[in-house]
């Protein structure tokens, strides 16, 4: 790439996305004939229900530009409502111009940063994080206050570190991910609590992500918004539920002021978002009944597949560190009783372990600047005999370095 | 709205898009069982050929992740290829770098103008020109400078004025339609050589939007970039051919330093485009001679429509003038010797039009600073005798007032 100062170099903080960089060498010895196991990719491994993809299927038989037309902004009217009532069930109450399509999970990442945040504020953030937000926060300019979670304590947020955080400077708001992407940490009722009651006392916004709020494999997702709804800005997306990452759909929800400006970011981004997405979205909404039994399915499967990759971990790597995920779709395994004393880090591994094992993962160190040693697992794309295979030759590489 | 200043204060220059307080008006009096001739629209009335439609309602109905997942920013190299061969037979040749998906025509105009400018640079517009501009410029607070194109020289920019003002002052770009979105108005083989020699000699950047580029009635589209590779940036979209607005799929080519950095801004926004959409274009895409068929049908539909609505306006309206579109969707129809008598402006009109006579059009002033008597006309989604009938209301309400 040519260096040329002539242009807005703060874009430059927007780096490829790291998995890219997997994709790249995955891609490759695919090519080169090479199965791989693939431990790395934030993928559902199964499509929306097949109820609902007839039907969309049906409908682009029809002579008409009615699936193909330009929507609102903010989305159509059904899917809004769509969305409104099932949040409802939740005790998630909102009004109209309280909630806005996005054009997927980044989008709302995107357009919440760009509307909430200016240069120099004070943002906290639970150490590990999605890699997503990472450069986002760089580009905002604002001050990154990192809390470690501490693995041995299930990757708890620190409630207690940001009490005492907030009580010392102005935040402006703290960033948590829930079902967590990459531990599988769900907040409890407590904690989501008590993590409002903070935003309340302390005049702080929290940003929630929920993408994974559908896939909760043991207690149930609280929903932060009903704790502190004039402080809670939610974003969501149907790439997990119903499976259709992307087709770029996801949505925002919170206090109608932020909201409505989220929804000119999107306007001015992408103009409206997917037609064909809201329409799969609206008919997958439309039958409750069905759509709960898809969840149940999906869960199912993920379960066991998860199930499967701890119980190959236990009888294989005796020293790593885990915490069960109890939702989303990926384990976060610390190596550091391997790695440390050898000075490898988990870039090193990862590479070594896709180059000479066939097994694709993502390093830990994308999500975190504390755990160096970590690899982030996702258990749902691969089938359970797979998923040990992977665990089986990691041991190995272990073994070997 | 509350107001809060604890904010992002600049997304407030993101106002809600012009043409949706139209569309919210129409869309009361339609409820009330108003019967609308919709004159207002940029959308095709002709959806995707079929052959393409039933080959993705088929693929819909597999059982297989692969229409669902994730896409490379970029886009899928199938795509990719297809549209660059096809640029090389315009002679517009372009290595693997030098061209990205945008999520449609919108992502394309916010990516290259988030990554092109900084604040206070000089960026010279013709007037009148598409709205979504309009915001985006603000928002990045460069300084504006527009050049009036007379309606009597058939909107032509005014390259003379062009070279006049480079020559005095630093220019980062110059923002150019072609074909033109509102006026129709097609870029010469001279204009577009002289406009880019310009650039190289000044040193200043063009983006052009050619979002129409395979709609055009007479003559043919001129490719500036193959005048100036080094200084052109392409914004394109598919949103007109093959007709899928909704979908959001369009392209940004130039050089690549730019265009690596505008994929950039596409992954930070939206991660990757809609992979439905850039499947159904990869259809569209592989059969040439069949979608030659098809973009000659839709433009004998539309230039036949553009042939009526001239014909009504030469009957009905003397004194309006207009410059015959070579190119696009758009008429734009200069209403000054009726309005400017009477103090009404534009938007005034436009409001009564639709209210009193149920016909939607834009106002001029959206696209103008200089045009305050005119109205966009859209000519593709009515059928001939609609046309004729809106244009009479226009017509008959011009004479009321």
């Amino acid at each position: 790439m040519t260096v040329n100062p002539d242009y807005n170099i703060r874009v430059d903080l927007f780096k490829e996305s790291p998995t890219r960089k997997i994709d790249v060498i995955k891609e490759k010895l695919q090519r080169e004939g090479k199965d791989i196991i693939l431990l790395s990719t934030g993928q559902p491994s199964i499509p929306p229900p097949k109820w609902a993809r007839e039907k969309l299927s049906r409908e682009l038989l029809e002579e008409s530009m009615r699936l193909y037309a330009y929507t609102p902004t903010q989305g159509r009217k059904t899917v809004l409502e769509a969305i409104k009532q099932e949040l409802e069930e939740h005790e998630v109450k909102l009004r109209d111009k309280q909630i806005t399509l996005t054009a997927g999970g980044q989008s709302a990442l995107y357009a919440t940063i760009t509307v909430l945040f200016n240069e120099g504020d004070n943002v906290v953030v639970f150490d590990p994080m999605y890699f997503g937000y990472w450069p986002l926060l760089d580009y905002a300019g604002v001050n990154v206050i990192d809390i470690v979670e501490d693995i041995k304590q299930g990757f708890k947020p620190d409630l207690d570190k940001l009490e005492e955080i907030t009580s010392k400077k102005k935040i402006k708001a703290v960033i948590i991910v829930t079902p967590d992407n990459p531990t599988g940490r769900i907040l409890t009722r407590d904690e989501a609590e008590r993590l409002a009651s903070l935003a309340e006392k302390h005049g702080f916004y929290i940003i929630v992500d929920e993408a994974y709020r559908t896939l909760v494999y043991e207690g149930e997702h609280h929903y932060l918004y009903k704790y502190a709804p004039g402080r809670v800005i939610a974003l969501n997306a149907f790439s997990k539920d119903p499976g259709i990452p992307g087709w770029r759909l996801g949505f925002a929800y919170g206090p109608e002021w932020i909201i409505q400006r989220v929804k000119l970011v999107v306007q001015e981004t992408v103009y409206c978002t997917p037609a064909v997405a809201q329409r799969l979205v609206e008919i997958y909404l439309s039958d409750r009944e069905r759509r709960r039994q898809h969840i149940e399915k999906v869960k199912q499967v993920y379960r066991r597949k998860r199930d499967t990759i701890i119980d190959e971990i236990n009888k294989t790597l005796s020293k790593a560190e885990y915490t069960k995920p109890h939702g989303g779709m990926f384990l976060f395994l610390n190596l550091e009783k391997y790695l440390e004393p050898k000075s490898i880090t988990a870039e090193q591994l990862s590479l070594k372990l896709l180059e000479e094992k066939g097994v694709a993962t993502v390093p830990g160190s994308y999500f975190s600047k504390h755990y160096k040693h970590a690899l982030r697992l996702s258990f749902v794309s691969e089938t359970p005999e797979r998923l040990r295979e992977g665990i089986r030759r990691l041991a190995q590489l272990l073994e070997e370095i």
